[in-house]
């Protein structure tokens, strides 16, 4: 880590009373204190990953909040937080900065736990409003009228339809103390879409019919601005009026990366999070192996030329969503719609209505944010519409808001809804085709975050069920969903070491569930389910459903992830603590076989040969 | 059914071409049309149910869309669809209208199988942009750029983000062709709340600062209006000049109920969905027996009395959801949020880190459009805040939209969520109470639609699970979910006088279960889980994951509703098509055990005496 070198840095930000500390610095000490925080921020960014172009963009901006407010009295509230270190730079985690997004450091986002500061923790985009506007009522009602509440919000951020609703009740309210800083880089990842962006860039070049933020003194709120976001001065004097108004706009002009020429002349949006690279340079590391995202995007490149009835929709996420190709062969058939998934799907729906073919790439964990447009928009219409889920299963260094866990849980009660879990890029590539060829209603194809993995044949097939190993007695039935196939071979193995004949299947549509999956559980002494999603609701649960209704009653047993958050960690870090690992579960299925023998063997058990149990495989059909 | 008396209205009506017979028709004809189509939906509304207030007052405003446009060449799309009785009678649907919400008759909202005429179905509100944007860019993609495409939304919808999310992208395609049709009649089923209502006020009245529609002009949009609704004429002239233009908004002024004084003069909105009345005098019929709303409504009046940090939110249905009690003793703790489930979340969310206790009611069915919220916002953040889910389970005649069947589901993967589901009056008062007192951590309360049953004491308790019958040996274990406990215990008198004994649990808590649930599983030979949600994913999934986890292996059944859209009907008709009753229960039970015996009784299995396979019970505990 490279230490702060300007004194007034160093004594500034090991003190507890930052406020004060850095209302007493001078202009230049200001300037010195934001080169060293951008130079920190790069140093350590280049080699933790983490978001580095928002970050960079908003230096001025934080100094000049936390001068003209008192935090944590007055509250400090970021949307998402994709732009909260210089926050986390001034309040006290200068020193601990380098372990970001690290297991046991600092988060990449505000955290609870880490500062007072901190009033919200990750969340998706858009949210912040809505938090301010309670915090606002609260404190109104409990008569603290002098503390205000301060919501720091990007005009990507904008084009979610919460935001509008909160604004839409802040506006309404016009004794509360709610200032607005509308962060304006004219960018969420993909630059800023629609009648927003468009009145915004107005205001920020003065080539509007209306005057500035006619948009927001239109719906009853104050507005000031534009402000140049990297001029303290200014920020400070807007932000100082700001506090003597009603509900107010501040209305902020920053550019993205703004002091790292490569992350400001990013118009691919590379340095909005872009992983490892050399901050001499700029120049990002190589990444190992194709991603799933590439196997999809290069997928629908070809898709798109032969069926020009399908479309792809994105919510402001074109690159990271693997569809920048399909937009460059495509421009008018491909439709970034801002950070707004739930009118993504539903102007998918209104698409496919039109005789057209959608297929919306969504980051896993957005797709919450549209579940009821699925549902009622789609499922309910009956309409041929794809949705692409990346990012699905455990992310792991983004934090609990961006694992991808819930998806096959709550899409369970979609009726109508199919669901694809591809293993490998070849599967990722058949089912893309073969959902996006269902014409009747949704279809989900889901898949993780980072490289693909080789593919990985099936050596048989029954009913939709690839089977990927039969070895010896059929003792445990191992259904792998999507990428957890590997695990399952490798069950299989650990199962045989200890003398137990395994099968190894992968659905590959895990919703609806080939009934074949009954038929063959049956003839197995035990099921075990695997799956990169949440436990609770999900394909184990949904396999369990399946043979309780076939009135099969071979035991079943589901790993997956718990129902909990999950702290950011490693990926391979957070599978092994929640034991969803071969090793973890061939040794649950070896202990219950081992319970179930009438024999009750010792534990371990641990044979050469044929485990004594296999010879019993009928017992339980039987009895049962 | 009235029949149509005007000579001009049965010629029209009855022919296919209803455009060119509308159009051919004189002002006088158009007026007498009008009155005969509000007296037949009076007429009807009073007998059926349905919605009657917004229906009344689009009469107008839809003769002049079919005289306008060419549905359904060109596409007519209504919002939530709350509106299209007046499409429909002029659709060829007015000979079947008296069956309106009856079981094979006509749907209370649009319906694709009922006519071509209807382009989406029921959805929840605020959708209708994001279609209108989707079909607009389908004809511009296939080169129908001559169709036009209408949404009609009203000025309630407007405060839900998705339309605006719509709103900004439709705004930057200056060559689509969207008209939208803003219906503003000043409410939702409450009055408009926010800047969005203030500023279509300042419109309507020629009272604000900037010119009328200034909000949309800001936005990019073309606006026309106010126009007078009543008003056939005005109104063709304005559509007639959307035609021409760019994406435009058309501001309508209409009055919810114009036509028929009780409902024109109600602020109260008992003719929003008026249940059965007289029309002649607009008294409504007495409703049979205290509602769950009731009880709730009156115990929170109580609770905010005792507990001054206790505030209520609701998503613009203050009386719907038993808030108007609350809000009339404690206006300032009370906040109408438009219709914004997101936005009344996230706000909860930043009430409860200000310090006050939320609680949030909406029904149960619009809570799927707060889901990403509750999890990210509220749990994620460990804040204390109660949801109260009204009209969960079958609500049966409002069709496929309102059944509140997805929440048991989708919410099993909230970490730290706790829900209860009270069976009857006392336990909602208590689990209310209990709910309202957790502080770290978001509790849901959820109650069906109408009267509240008899309470049903406890005959016993086991750690969290009300024991509510207990009888015979320990055959079946009925878990019955809330208000599913009077069929748990029919289940067990049916079951009872098979000879076979049956005990019958409450969990009270369904998230999460309470393990005790597991040993006392242990100790019988069959359990069944009945609960009026989801089967995929619901509690009777929980109840077999419970088991799995603690190595239980009795069987478990469950019977819920499936995951299908259900059609309109009654409650009772649909529950008894889906099994969800105490026959179906214990009949699956009786056969279940049947199967299972080493003797294999024949079925029916019908014993005056004690069940022989009572006597069998430990037989599959040793088995298994």
């Amino acid at each position: 880590m490279t230490p702060p070198t300007a004194v007034s840095a160093v004594n500034l930000l090991r003190t507890a009373s930052e406020s004060r500390a850095l209302r007493a610095m001078t202009a230049p000490q200001l300037a010195a204190l934001a080169q060293e925080m951008r130079d920190l921020m790069l140093d350590v960014v280049a080699r933790t990953g983490g978001h580095l172009g928002s970050n960079l963009g908003v230096v001025e901006l934080t100094i000049a909040l936390h001068r003209v407010y008192t935090s944590p009295y007055d509250r400090l509230l970021f949307d998402t937080g994709h732009q909260v270190y210089p926050h986390k730079l001034l309040t006290g985690r200068w020193n601990r900065f380098a372990e970001l997004r690290k297991s046991g450091g600092l988060s990449g986002y505000a955290s609870q736990a880490e500062s007072e500061h901190d009033v919200i923790e990750n969340s998706h985009a858009s949210t912040v409003l809505s938090y301010a506007d309670g915090l606002a009522k609260a404190y109104r009602l409990t008569g603290q009228d002098d503390r205000q509440v301060v919501a720091v919000i990007g005009d990507g951020a904008l084009t979610g339809g919460m935001a509008w609703e909160a604004l839409n009740n802040i506006a309404a309210a016009k004794d509360r103390r709610v200032t607005v800083v509308l962060n304006d880089n004219g960018r969420s990842y993909s630059p800023t879409i629609g009648g927003i962006a468009e009145h915004l860039a107005a205001s920020r070049e003065g080539t509007g019919e209306q005057p500035p933020g006619e948009l927001f003194r239109s719906l009853g709120l104050g507005y000031l601005g534009p402000v140049d976001g990297h001029d303290i001065t200014a920020l400070e004097a807007a932000l100082t009026e700001a506090r003597t108004l009603g509900p107010t706009v501040v209305h902020v002009v920053t550019r993205k990366g703004f002091g790292y020429p490569p992350a400001e002349a990013d118009d691919d949006e590379k340095f909005h999070a872009p992983g490892l690279f050399d901050p001499a340079t700029g120049r990002k590391l190589p990444s190992t192996g194709t991603s799933w995202t590439g196997v999809f995007g290069k997928e629908m490149v070809r898709i798109g030329a032969e069926r020009p009835d399908v479309v792809a929709l994105t919510a402001a996420m074109m690159g990271p969503t693997g569809l920048a190709g399909f937009c460059d062969a495509y421009p008018e058939r491909t439709f970034d719609v801002g950070i707004a998934e739930q009118h993504a799907m539903g102007s998918a729906a209104g698409l496919a209505l039109g005789g057209l073919r959608p297929v919306l790439a969504v980051y896993a964990t957005f797709l919450n944010r549209a579940f009821d447009q699925l549902l009622m928009d789609a499922a309910l219409h009956r309409l041929g519409l794809t949705v692409v889920l990346d990012r699905a299963g455990v992310t792991g260094d983004d934090g609990p808001s961006h694992n991808g866990m819930w998806d096959l849980s709550i899409l369970q009660v979609v009726p109508g809804l199919r669901i694809a879990a591809p293993r490998d890029a070849a599967r990722l590539r058949s089912l893309l085709r073969a959902g996006i060829d269902i014409p009747d209603g949704p279809t989900v194809v889901r898949f993780p975050k980072g490289a693909v993995p080789e593919d990985l044949p099936a050596i048989g097939r029954i009913g939709e069920l690839d089977v990927l190993s039969a070895t010896g007695a059929q003792d445990v039935l191992v259904v792998a969903v999507g990428p957890l196939a590997r695990a399952g071979i490798e069950t299989a193995a650990l199962l045989r070491a200890q003398g137990l004949g395994a099968t190894v299947v992968d659905p590959r549509w895990v919703k609806p569930l080939d009934p074949a999956l009954a038929a063959l559980a049956r003839r197995h002494r035990l099921v075990l389910v695997a799956e990169d999603s949440c436990r609770s609701g999900g394909v184990g649960d949904a396999v369990a459903r399946l043979l309780r209704d076939a009135d099969v009653d071979t035991p079943v047993r589901t790993f997956g992830i718990p129902a909990a958050f999950l702290e950011h960690a490693g990926r391979a870090q957070i599978l092994d603590e929640i034991g969803l690992t071969s090793r973890h579960m061939a040794r649950s299925a070896t202990e219950f076989l081992a319970r179930r023998s009438p024999m009750r063997w010792p534990l371990p058990v641990s044979l050469g040969g044929p485990h004594p149990l296999s010879s019993t495989t009928a017992t339980r059909e039987t009895a049962s």
